[in-house]
């Protein structure tokens, strides 16, 4: 199977070729970008020294129709949705990191986006691409919109207590913490060493993209409109998101009542870990001990003297957050075992 | 005047000792310490080397009385409620920044501490150390209670917009972020450095030893009972807290009324700064910025969609959290300028 | 192959045990410590929750001899010499991660570990496992010692220009730079997160204990001998050494004459990478992108003003710094590929 | 005393700002920032919002002249020589924090900045601003060319031992590690959070701007020449420099010399502290502790097995390394207290 990545020079990119480059089931045939076209790989990402002969290649999209049967898109938002009708026609397989095809909503753009969609008529074609909703729907397609990474870790953290309804849908706090590389490879202001170290920054306390994403996949299951209210926050660390997800319940609930649940919902899920003990200083997840991994971590706690049920999910944002869950995907729309390339546990410490 | 610390090799002693080391009206005479006595300062405390030529002396009540005017107590918890009584009856004033006189409901402390106050009738004497709240009863006494890190940065937070009641009051989030120091000078399994760095380590989901402060002062300014629901996650940085408020309007709120709250509120505060710009990275509070400081930032912002209100709160725990909240206290006291010795703004970058 | 580790609790037996549960020819068969014994894994390693049912258990000698062929030890300096001479008789495998058995003098281990060598006869049995200089040795034995972190380092950085006998052999710098995993799991209060995280700390500048062993198996390489002095530096990160090492020239050379010599004497090495680039920002060896990772990355650089050469190198303290070097020799023993369970690249950006 | 500002923006320029603020001795009446003109000074130095009226301005030359009695310049390397001929020639006093004007010999900006000096005549009348070295000239002059931060350390280090000429001149290794502030305020890929947190970078192996003024000062204390080998390293901190002096002595030497060295030549200096314990974690000089202060540690050991004496220095990169040393100057140019404005110890932790 030979597959190609289109935005190869981004941290998504380079994550997407790590995996792929040791994926007994594929073969690397091309890797664009723009800014580095002709440039040996290492000068992006210095790991990968000596993993590939391959260069970054400018774009060229009859190229990639000839060289490639699975493309995986990694471009900024707003590209994708521009090149991707003329790519579907030719019948290859792919699979878009970007937040063009993830809502359904053709009005949802302007309003989270600030632009109007150029092919709402595809939305309803891509695959939302989060196997543990939507494994059946990916087996079957051959266009995959991957989450995005906040909204992973939300609705992995939600999906569960929203379908049983035990709370209250119109009052669900998701605070993030998100580290650096989620605000991708070019550097700004805010992004700068010395600014950005030591930050519990509130870059976005209200108004995240991520919300329709989350909202959809959550009104779709349970009755009744569910509405997020989320805030996120840039803290020191290169790789990880937390989410913690405060909820309230609409009547009391137990331990029990919620690890059966979760046990329920997650059952045989290859990449969910429930996490929760009683001892130790990794008593609940945190997406330290995920570096490098693609498991979400989910944990949970109750608090009843506020009626509140409080759950939290870690993942890395560079692979269950993105580039690992677009290999999961890949794997289930080949028929393939979905954890080949993606059995490596986190490193610690790290 | 001349002022003494007991237990003073913690964090919040070593504070302590800069911050009155510099300040042009009093004269430090003693520090204890178990652990350290006998030793020089900067032992301990290296960046005051060369500062003083105190070293740590072994407790001696007698001594204390005779040598100082006023005391802080920088103790674990449990240990001045112990020793205070005693101490008290001789006249000096006291400044004790542990938790054991900052909860007026003797029943709090069995609840939340798991033990039984040892001088109950004690705990309506002493005054509950927040400035912002207590100034005129703070000028008046001779022993302060001051509050927790946690606890000032939510209360300050949320305090101008509850007493103008116009949220919902037991629907209040409180998601707190905080540094390493947080936790102490004594090492740890979740203190070492290679399980610490890079956490987002949601160590207090629930259950918070600070709720029943933050609820008993904002009870003071409410109608109505006010139900606190916290949850502590430590961060990749050494000073600092954000309190995430995350609140419900009961009626639609603008920013300007927001504005107005807490301006009206705040007006005249030394160390309150309202925080919230439309360009620049640092357009919210953020801890980072305020290191080194006494200052509390505040900022908000409103989510219509959730009929949501989330404040921001930050400080340097170890001062305007702790040490130096103290010294704005016994400015107080002794009828000084509240500013003396806390001028110093934070460092950037750092 | 069945494999076991003594010491699963540290970071070295915990890399191991990730290293060898993904390991295709090997099964793990049991974890000794003596302080979690009967915890699971994930209490010490949160990493690997889920990878494995074993739990740690108490060292008991005839059940280790009953249940592999091979054994990992990875426990304190001064402890494996006390056991081993009884396990070797059995005649199964063993790989030391330890000091004790990589001096080839007795003399040096009072000199520089103040401890006489209980079994000095083994001394010489055992093989410096450093495959890039002894895996003929490796191939044939039964019993190796793995070198120390901060020697691997400097070693593979000075082995080529040594042998070619061009630099003063009597002012040899090594300036080494490491993370905290180097010191262990063990809290105390110079890994103190607070005390730890952002320091420049001179922690050992001179006299550090991977002398003898750098001279050791530099000797061997040179004619006359060599003298090596090392200062160690404690950095802020969790993973990795950079070691610089500054050497006077006896006679000019150019880079070329200097890639010929360590292009020569790394020909055909897996695991080592000569990075000495023109553009891009990392342009010569940074253990940053080696986290994760078996390599160790060597660039260079001519001051001719004096006559220096400078050689640097980088590597994953926990895996080509120990752990994988030891899956690393033993692939070797074993016969098998030496890449097998080690061909991760570095994570990036971590 | 009216002082002003230009290039105020940058990471010296806030830092300058912060102290002057502070300073009972002058007035701060103009800022000037050609990219933040007109703008708040909290939108680029967030830390001071509150502390000042003033507003970034445009460069006047006229109105500079008119408004301030000593300037401050802040700007990048080959901008100040530029402008200075004429500012000069009013009388007003000025204090250069660039490289302009730091070495003697016009020769060496070609060499070393790949510039021909502007106006070489001015390089003689401009005092290298180190008061450890020149008190006196400072005293006298109105033109201070302030050092460069490694320059800084580097020479406190040395300046002692090569004065009593007991090492060899031709074999001293300068092995710097610095924290990201030193790169500045602009932000690039080499700064960006993801790709610099974490690193041990060797950015400058060789060839290190700061060789000739460092060899300009030793010179002036040495007979014969001095040739420093200086490697760069950005470590993972925002501020702080240790710089690890490795040299050769050329007969035998015990602590008590080096001590008695180096107590008799920074006698009865303000910012100078000699740091060399038996006990604790912080024996020899970090620059951890002496975030936000004007201290220079200093430290040393000997290595007699190879005729080695280490010196180590630490400083705050923007404070003693720059800002700091700045008002210093300006203390002793004005005939004040060389201690005012700077008497903040470091903050610990941070």
């Amino acid at each position: 199977m030979k597959v190609g990545i289109m935005g190869a020079s981004g941290y998504v990119g380079g994550e997407l070729l790590r995996l792929l480059l040791l994926h007994p089931n594929v073969e690397v045939t091309f890797l664009t970008s723009r800014q580095y076209s002709g440039e040996y790989i290492h000068r992006v990402h210095p790991n990968l020294r000596g993993m590939t002969k391959l260069k970054f290649i400018n774009l060229n999209s009859s190229k990639i129709i000839n060289s490639c049967d699975l493309l995986f898109m990694a471009v900024p938002h707003g590209t994708s949705s521009k090149s991707l009708p003329k790519i579907l026609e030719t019948g290859i397989r792919v699979i878009d990191t970007s937040a063009d095809f993830r809502l359904k909503n053709p009005n949802d753009y302007p309003k989270w986006y600030n632009w109007e969609h150029p092919c709402p008529e595809l939305l309803e074609e891509a695959v939302y691409g989060l196997p543990e909703l939507h494994r059946e729907e990916i087996k079957k397609t051959k266009f995959v919109a991957c989450p995005g990474c906040d909204a992973i870790s939300a609705i992995l953290a939600l999906a569960p207590i929203i379908k049983e309804d035990k709370i209250e849908k119109n009052k669900i706090i998701v605070d993030v913490k998100i580290g650096s590389s989620g605000a991708g490879a070019k550097p700004s202001l805010s992004s700068h060493h010395a600014e950005r170290s030591g930050v519990v920054r509130p870059y976005k306390p209200v108004g995240h993209r991520h919300t329709p994403e989350i909202e959809q996949e959550l009104n779709a299951l349970a009755e009744g409109e569910v509405t997020i209210s989320m805030s996120s926050h840039a803290v020191n660390m290169v790789r990880g998101i937390l989410a913690t997800c405060h909820t309230f319940v609409t009547s009391p609930l137990t331990i029990t009542d919620v690890w059966r649940s979760y046990r329920g919902f997650y059952q045989g899920e290859p990449f969910i870990r429930l996490v929760r003990d009683r001892k130790g200083i990794f008593r609940f997840p945190d997406p330290k001990i995920l570096v490098g991994s693609n498991y979400c971590d989910i944990g949970f706690e109750i608090d009843n003297r506020a009626n509140r049920l409080v759950v939290m999910s870690a993942i890395d944002n560079l692979i269950k957050g993105s580039a690992g869950i677009a290999v999961q995907n890949m794997n289930i729309m080949l028929g393939l075992d979905e954890r080949i390339g993606l059995e490596h546990p986190g490193l610690h410490p790290v």
